[in-house]
């Protein structure tokens, strides 16, 4: 299987790559063909390369029906900036391909899906090798990739029903965008890192309050990292807060899901 | 002139409010009087009181006919809580009022307005008095409450447009929710404080790309405060940033606008 790797938001360490090539022929050989962009490695103040650099390599990979896939090299944050140049330009190509990644690449899982292009999918990129059990994070994602392996598959994934999966904050910042993608009907399945409670709530305020959100079946908490201190004290926990606003908003709440900012986040295939 | 004074998100210091009441009657004497709501100094974790304590507080005094205004006491977190739960409540006597407020209260001025109910206005609060030469943001505030006084007002105002003023984090927030303002026309003036640069240009990406947003007559930028250090460093200042979204979105630069976090903060009324 021949997948590109390209940077929508921060830069890679060409080191983490080499890991992450060594890490797949070991355990795959010949049937994982990794292809780094080298926009990967670019740089330009907060990102991997300005604007144009990243969606030119995210559309040149998209757009090669060479690749089989596209994976994300990590998050961060610029993949929204990338959105209105990208989209557009999509070809047949790029209908035909899987596009992985999680956090801020959700911007773009989230325009693809609202096109209906490729097939979306939420779970562990190449920069998760960096992680404490990295390798297992990073052979998940390429275990699904190349055999499909349903081992890797977030395990509340109900079959009867589509799914979706979401950090918080980037679904917010999604909402009420001609990039807001269609979930109804969808157990959504979101989770945060290195937030306030405060931001929490107020992002589940928003998300919750979204009509178009309304119609999802449900949703499940992922898990809530590294949360900064609140002064004062939140007094509640992130399932208080989303039990809270799925109370407020008639949204089914169904209970945790196993994915977040960790090696253990599950891959989550969108539909 | 009776003013009412409620604490829609972060409870108030009795001593705080002393203080302005004192201010207050050595400026304007029996003009103005001041009702403190005992919902002030409430506390229930984050908030001046649970949510019902602070619904009903702003609930009863947007009702009673006796007062001419409502005053946000100050903000921290916790306005849009009592979104649901206060509007519909609103009667007669709530459409003849004047409301003060910004930053967190932003959530409940752009409700009302949503609805027209009343005069909304974005400036200084109580809290304001302390701050570094609050007494004249707060004596700004009531010299526009008490007397119209033009002098409060943020000089840009157009007076062939209609205004609104809104911290971005918070109106971001209100995008895609039944309470999102139509801003048609209207010059938005936007500010904030204690962000990251890359949340700035996450939400003005957010804000600007709602399309009822990009009816506005044009942006101007308030001050960005207390910005918190970015790794690595954004490289751009909030002024590029917010140029380079209004060319995404086609919405007009218009420049400065003398609000923000600070004892400067100007009056801007809506509409």
């Amino acid at each position: 299987m021949n997948i590109a790797i390209v940077a929508s938001a921060a830069r890679l360490d060409p080191e983490m790559a080499a890991r992450v090539t060594g890490l797949a022929e070991e355990h795959f050989g010949e049937r994982a063909q990794l292809f780094f962009h080298p926009q990967c490695y670019k740089s330009d103040g907060h990102f991997a390369g300005d604007d144009n650099a990243r969606a030119d390599a995210f559309v040149d990979v998209a757009n090669d029906p060479s690749f089989d896939g596209v994976w994300f090299g990590r998050g961060g944050y610029g993949s929204c900036r990338l959105l209105s140049n990208v989209l557009p330009r999509l070809g047949a190509a790029a209908h035909e391909k899987i596009y992985l990644g999680y956090s801020d690449t959700g911007s773009l899982l989230g325009g693809l899906y609202n096109l209906k292009i490729g097939r979306v999918v939420h779970g562990p990129m190449p920069a998760d090798i960096l992680r404490q059990g990295g390798d297992g994070a990073v052979l998940r994602a390429l275990s699904f990739l190349i055999d499909q392996d349903f081992a890797s598959l977030e395990p509340n994934i109900d079959r009867t029903l589509p799914s979706a999966a979401f950090n918080l904050t980037i679904l917010s910042h999604l909402i009420g965008t001609p990039w807001q993608p269609d979930l109804s009907d969808h157990v959504l399945m979101i989770e945060d890192v290195s937030e306030h409670m405060y931001r929490i709530d107020r992002a589940l305020f928003h998300v919750t309050s979204n009509p178009e959100i309304r119609k999802v079946a449900g949703i499940r908490l992922g898990r809530v990292r590294d949360v900064l201190p609140n002064e004062p004290e939140f007094g509640k926990t992130e399932e208080d807060i989303v039990r809270h606003w799925c109370r407020v908003s008639g949204i089914a709440y169904l209970g945790r899901a196993d994915i977040g900012h960790d090696a253990d986040n599950k891959v989550v295939p969108f539909g």
